[in-house]
């Protein structure tokens, strides 16, 4: 149970997904136990209906995430990975501590082999109304060009898998549409990528495409242009709520209906979700954990990389 | 006389600026006189209120932007570069080629000594109300961190002798606004923005901050970055006008009253116009070449990369 309304919206959300999560769906819980039970009994839910992991220990947003995951042997993050490393769960997310959430998924879970880098990733809408892939939203800020030609088919490999989008359309984020436009990271990436066969590479996206849906549906970007892509969107958001313009296309890009950050190029499902996650958010980041196990990306992940 | 809609666009935008321009000023407009004093005597205005110089070349889009800029020696851009480099003219705007704008720009006004790369601009509008400089927009897409200090230096003083912005706070775009958050170019231009006593460094901002006016009035990055957002923020403007979500702060985003793109770091006042310009933008860049002159900003920076 993390965020900064632990475990209250963790639990509350917990329970809101009960009735939206596959019948054989089952939702563990990892945390204070008494405070869980607690929460459950308030919203008049039976505790049977989840499991429960019983856990006595928080690591905090100021704690240093690699040495507060070892420390903290039973926090709920470093618990949950344990159950997540040996299979007794098939997916894991929290709104906890995104450091310790990464040291998990690099450490506990590991890298699947044959990837350089794992990353994190971020589904923004389009008016087109189907949904997009943006990654690296945040994790390797300064990528090599092997590295995102790799993001492109992983987030092919996501796009089809978890968001049903058949041939995902995968492109650079770059200034101009041309090959030759860009930086020496996006001009060596088009290249690698044109080379890649398993993807359907459609060259470059500029950023006034991102959310029209009409060029791409995984878009591949290094860390530091995907998070500040990433956290423009928010703040136009912010500035469009507070302006009152709402809209279908403005609702989708709440992080609250989003349901978390997926962490992509591990060995099992892993979702961060936003520290201040609400309910509704909890929610959302849960039932889009059931859908990426449902969807058995990890398996596909691993054979594409076995070559 | 330049653009997609050149001469008609330019020329009555020319004469839509008349009335805003002060009594002092005075506008010459290049190009093929004859049509350009067709189009005038059609909006009823005489052409003795601008001064007209003929030219009888047209670089073209496709045209190589340094071939043609030498080839095509009769061209409204090479013989407006002619007579600002002279001093014929005090500022030279144009929707035309952008390439040649620059080439215009490098080669026969050329970079202010002591700068190692001049830079384009971007003006953007914040919720606070005031207009905040963005800078690289996409000139320099592969940076030093020496090169973005520079647009720190650069942005402050265009923002406090064009915008108005008494001390104006300097910030480098990035992913935290930790001091240690960011990439490895972004770190080394916070230490040496850091340093840089002449101006007023506030430190990182993020993405989401950036049209809230908030964190900084001059904001520093590469011209990927600051391409890309500038693009991200076009194609959110149109997303929005076609959901019918209008307001001040969005209008604000459209390039039509933005008034074109200064080139920043060059021995004169040089504004790039978008290459669709409306008449209404046209106007728009003209009152900016005007304004920029006026604030003798080229002099201003001139002096503080003396030392």
């Amino acid at each position: 149970m993390g965020g900064d309304y632990a475990p209250e919206a963790a639990v509350k959300g917990a329970v809101m997904a009960l009735d939206a999560i596959g019948s054989d769906s089952r939702i563990v819980l990892f945390g204070d136990e008494e405070k869980i039970k607690s929460v459950l009994a308030s919203e008049g839910c039976p505790a049977e209906r989840f499991g429960i992991v019983a856990t006595t220990e928080v690591i905090e947003m100021g704690d240093h995430p690699a040495k507060a995951f070892q420390a903290k042997a039973d926090s709920s993050i470093t618990v949950g990975f344990g159950y997540l490393a040996k299979g007794a769960v098939d997916g894991f997310a929290s709104a906890g501590s995104t450091g310790a959430m990464m040291v998990g998924s690099m450490y506990a879970v590991k890298p699947i082999e044959g990837v350089v880098r794992p990353t994190i990733s971020s589904i923004v809408p389009t008016i087109a109304g189907r949904p997009a892939l943006l990654l690296d939203v945040g994790l390797n800020v300064d990528c090599k060009p092997e590295v995102l030609a790799q993001y492109g088919l992983i987030g092919s490999i996501y796009a089809e898998a978890v968001l049903g989008i058949e041939r995902p359309r995968v492109a650079v984020l770059n200034i101009g549409e041309e090959e030759t436009k860009g930086n020496a990271q996006t001009k060596a990436t088009y290249e690698l990528l044109k080379a890649e066969s398993r993807i359907n590479f459609v060259g470059n996206v500029e950023g006034s495409y991102l959310f029209s849906g009409k060029v791409a549906d995984v878009i591949v970007c290094d860390g530091f242009v995907g998070n500040t892509a990433l956290k423009m969107a928010e703040g136009l958001y912010r500035i469009n709520t507070a302006l009152g313009c709402r809209n279908a296309f403005w609702d989708a890009m709440n992080y609250e209906n989003v349901g978390g950050t997926p962490v992509l190029g591990v060995n099992a499902p892993v979702i961060i979700g936003h520290g201040c996650s609400s309910p509704q958010a909890i929610r959302s980041m849960i039932l889009s954990t059931e859908q990426v196990i449902k969807a058995d990306l990890t398996a596909k992940l691993q054979r594409a990389f076995q070559n």
